[in-house]
């Protein structure tokens, strides 16, 4: 069960109203890497997890997740709380407010016309939160390794917005959230490296034949080997014909069909054939009659 | 700029068609977790790569993702290819194929209606893909973790697919596959260790304050700590009231605010009050009339 | 900032495990109707809310709704449990496997492959949960409005759902969750009828040419008035004339265009003219050389 | 059948072209709030509805908000009209166009390159139509309250863009277009009140227990009740031990399980376990040697 | 303006519920090739369109799909009317009730438990009907020749759900309005046939260099030409060589940089270098430790 | 299989950085008619298609946009090189960076934050890539004419990026983009005329009582009739009367329901009724109380 204290985890203090840094701030709320997939993220994985060690860590992390959402929504809420009263009293001259909210520097009309100046769950494009964001899978070294990323994600996006800010109370706000995307990533380091073994994910082992195996797909100039495709753990492939049917066949592929199926594909294949010795005229040649250079 | 060549990575032999098993299929085809979203988050990246070494691995992955796509695709597509003959050519009676594309163990109605037994960039639920899934974000530290991450949960779904099979071939084809993203999970492994120090990811460093807090948000019975929590690298915080306001202020969101914003939003909040004083009488109260328990 | 109880709200008590139950229920909790919408129509309400009264209630429910949130998650979960076993193990013969997942009153295979028999935020049909559902727009008497109907919503949904549950214990979670439906609707009724006036919604006035007028627009055998358009309260307008162009205009729509504009529109019309007068052969004409009635 | 006359419901004259101003407006036209949303709203209500009073009045308002989505086009496509032309024939100094739709003030970049100045279906970010945003259900009390709200929130939306617009042809147009929204609202208010009792909605009543409780869930300064919580309809539960696990159980999660899945479980959770004694060294170890502040 | 006349332009008999017919009939109504893409796709069209006799005949076409729209959602309703009934009523066993939307041949649950037996404006996998599927663009000769392929994969869908449905009722109606889209189709080609000239689309000629050029991309067994490549009309390039840089260059991609931004990138490309000469230890070694086949 | 060439198909030489025009140019590379879109369109045609030639030219045109979605990204990752650097590092003076990125002409602000100056795979306006956009329905006269239509949309938008651009370097790529468009038409037009009878598409005729009728669904001034409506092939039906229940029928919707059915529907009728003759007071004359014009 969730309980709301009403203070919040870190105290916001904003220097003036700024729709257009409120709109950029939105990538936190409602973006694939903030606030709203994060908590989600876990606390789907928490409810699944049945590992008590990690459940107990998701549930932790989830929640705080939850709080952090909160501290975001709390500055994009303050960064409008003076356009929110322009629009809904209507008490501006017309013209200016709209030169307010569409002008260079405030890409916030969205968020003025539609949202009426709060924090609503969209990215600052305007795109609604998805849960296609969330990856969680129901596996937990694969998982787990998932919320390393996510977190590494936002602690970049977070460094980003303070690059842009100049709010002092603002920038310290995510010197925090920053910090703690930090934290999160070693928890989330720890759990898998405490499952042994890791890799592969899951409980099937790869194809001896395969799994150290690199296909050297791009070729041209450029080329730079490390120790991703290098070495003596690596059988580097470059010959353009051992990429190809790597099983030994023929590189084709086929079904077993039953012979009604033959003989009804075989009627479709007459119907619709592209003769390859017709030499129609088309649509295109009587569109393209008089047509000349512009 | 891509080449294309007529034989597959792997030759792909399917024992006898299958809709209901097809559409599972494009879980790995227009999925999350799929070939496509794959290639894209590696294409994208690649794309925007400065560094030689990483910029040519995220091709050569790419391009055999790609060739991933189209062996998934094949299999797809030589499963459904009777139903494909069979919609068609409306040659089957009615009810027939009715109960054919609708029965148990069948979801693949979208497939044959829509797509006409084609392989669709859908998943398996028949959701379009969307480059909602794709997490590059232009930075090598986080977008390396992420397809350590991506890698590990496609070789996951592989492994789910492979245990719902009984296809030898559709077997023999997804072990392949399945061991190419342990291969590429530890080529993506090396190139950010390659960098020193890529933890934390990006520039900024974190506030030493905060980032080796464990917030224990969570509490009650079925608490259990562990190396993600516990040991001198952490400082361990159950305290409600040390978990809020952790910067030391009183936990409130504020704004400096123009008089002319603070006079108008006075005149909003006057006119928007909701009085507690107030006793309705509601919508709901006339809604209710009448109602007893059914 | 948020807390979290491992107890439930509720407690939950499964009959027996049934997958394809669990994805029924997935739509209160990824759905549109679902606890995870709720809570964030409430949370960003209560957040960009500036009357205490109504900042306090919104957070109290949107905190209640998290907490269902948790509840229905783990039903999902608790009816998942033994297949997330016997996919993640491999246990199962695999034929069996894909005709339980597959199978008559099973449409869980989504979970299973994708979400390894979690609880996945998305409708029952698979469809990821979207921000879209949330309709906040940032004004009291809209936005409570909205909650009554979401509540409304909710709870006729939860009913469907105990219709088609034989589980005992989890009719009874529902039938607890169904009922604070009710509660927090009459919640919401009470704030919007505590401010004076609310109706119509916002700041502006309707034009009395305009507002009590009911355009019978759609005509025929099956009209029926009511209290909604009989009445002195209504102007009621069937003749078809007297429905366009209510202003007194004609009914057009015009522009006043700089003459450098007309002049390239002018251009624009010659160029791309489909000329009345013109008799061409088409592709369709040439495709249907031969086309005969199959 | 619909039928379509070629006088608009309102006249529409627009003084001078500009393209962010019709980049707003498209809010109306293909935004959760606008009335392509409204006219499906009622729409798919009309078409399920059995009540002849209801199904008469769904079809009257739909028919009527699909001559309000016309009239919304033709005002975007007269604000667009110039910029079409200039686009269409290129015949303007490059630089200029580019500056034209990215200037300040005019965030129509999108309606230009992509649908050439004409009306699409999208809202004022460029987010496309969908009927995610449309909440019809099926059941008439609840789907009455939603449209009270849909229109309730419709009416702020054209009223804060009349607070936007100094246009006063678009003004007239709009204030009828909102002053039509308020008398909709009154229509939809009727027919729920005309069923008796009208709450809850639907068939089942709510459980005696519950259906007065208000959880006081977010506790600390700045708590305010009202009628919402307060008086001798509510029971105000504040006390947290006595929110959680209100049914008097344990408030945990369970489900029966046979035997095999029991084993298989354990199997799953000793291979799976996270080993709370560990003391993993982790890829973050590897990773943050040498990391320094920056 | 619309106008809406109770009867419809086809009558409608259905011979006996069957929900799961119902569903995949919405594939026409929410779906991608359904009535209301139709209905907005000519539209839209229509509100921007300047020439007189195209916006006649698109206007026309819209208003005749909408009235299709209202054809195929009664069709839907008829089908579902049946379960409707018995689930707002819950008057069935609940059991059987569950067995019947979830069963084979029946993927019907989505349609009931969230819209409650109606009409909704998905597809037949649950999908909502998004405007992503509308690609009106604002140019005549591209918007006609979308409309030909579009009423061409309307009628497609017709003849699979007419070869899908044993009722006569259906049947016949779905003869009628597969018939319209072709009747459709032979309209929308005169259009662009009456423009002169209509190839290419719009007003810039192509460069002659590439514009008759066919590059012959995949190679391998299976390759034929026919007249879409081979004949004095094209240049068939099928060196590999030949089909890189075609304009000469080296097939590079470069910018001319400000000197402060190169610094800049160079200290990032030396701060993120995955150093090729690095052999690191990952987190994949130490995840593989005891890693054996199963 | 595919192989990359390191070589571009096109050199891409860009005069400076640009990340406003960099958005822009994402149209073609994540948008509705780009390259990705395009790609994926003919790669799932080809996979699917039975014929040798068609399946030739499907394989040969998908890879070939797969390499003009490179020189696209690599047109996009060029113009934004400046503004990557300077946000990773972070160098720049704050204010300074968030004035470049939303300033005037310069939407890039969600490249920029969210994807770090890359090339993500979303329009200009920042909506991901969907496969909603892919129209592919697997019958080859119905994809090919999609394809016409598509080769012909993204003409337009080269065209209109053509005018928009001063770059040189970018304008000659884009006139080589533009023009493979128009040679891809002309291709797609060959194949389905090769192809005898392709008119309607598929194998069911029309009915021949309604194939050649035009209903004249929108009437008043302006109605203007060529050869789309007009001489001996049409049957032009201005009549509403005979617009309507076309079959002869009563225009009604009907279906024949079992007894149990019919009485559970009245059961449900007599619970709803909006009594016609009732005069509720509601909740909009409550909230109307005092309701004053402003």
């Amino acid at each position: 069960m969730f309980a709301h204290n009403k203070r919040l985890q870190y105290t916001v203090r904003v220097s003036e109203p700024n729709p257009g840094l409120a709109n950029l701030m939105l990538e936190q709320f409602g973006g694939p890497q903030g606030e709203l997939a994060a908590a989600c993220r876990y606390f789907t994985q928490a409810l699944a997890e049945d590992d008590p060690g990690r459940k107990d860590m998701l549930f932790d992390i989830a929640t705080e997740e939850l709080s952090h959402l909160e501290v975001i929504g709390n500055i994009v809420v303050m960064l409008n709380k003076g356009a929110k009263g322009q629009l809904a009293e209507g008490a501006d001259k017309e013209g200016d407010l709209y030169r307010k909210i569409t002008g260079a520097g405030n890409d916030s009309h969205l968020t003025q016309v539609l949202y009426g100046g709060g924090a609503p769950l969209i990215n600052s494009a305007g795109v609604p939160f998805t849960a296609a964001y969330i990856d969680t899978i129901g596996e937990p070294t694969a998982d787990l390794r998932s919320n390393i990323a996510a977190e590494s994600r936002a602690k970049i996006v977070y460094e980003r917005l303070i690059n842009l800010t100049e709010d002092p109370g603002v920038k310290e706000a995510f010197g925090f959230l920053m910090t703690r995307e930090i934290a999160h990533q070693k928890s989330f380091e720890k759990a898998p490296y405490a499952i042994e073994p890791n890799l592969p994910s899951g409980k099937k082992a790869g194809h001896p034949r395969f799994d150290s195996v690199y296909f050297n797909m791009s070729q041209g100039d450029g080329e730079v080997r490390g120790s991703w495709n290098r070495g003596e753990d690596w059988n580097y492939v470059s010959d353009r014909e051992k990429q190809a049917a790597v099983d030994g066949g023929d590189g084709s592929a086929g079904v077993v069909l039953p012979e009604s199926d033959i003989a009804l594909l075989k009627n479709m294949a007459r119907r619709t054939m592209s003769d390859p010795n017709a030499e129609p005229v088309t649509g295109a040649e009587l569109g393209a009659r008089g047509s000349a250079p512009v």
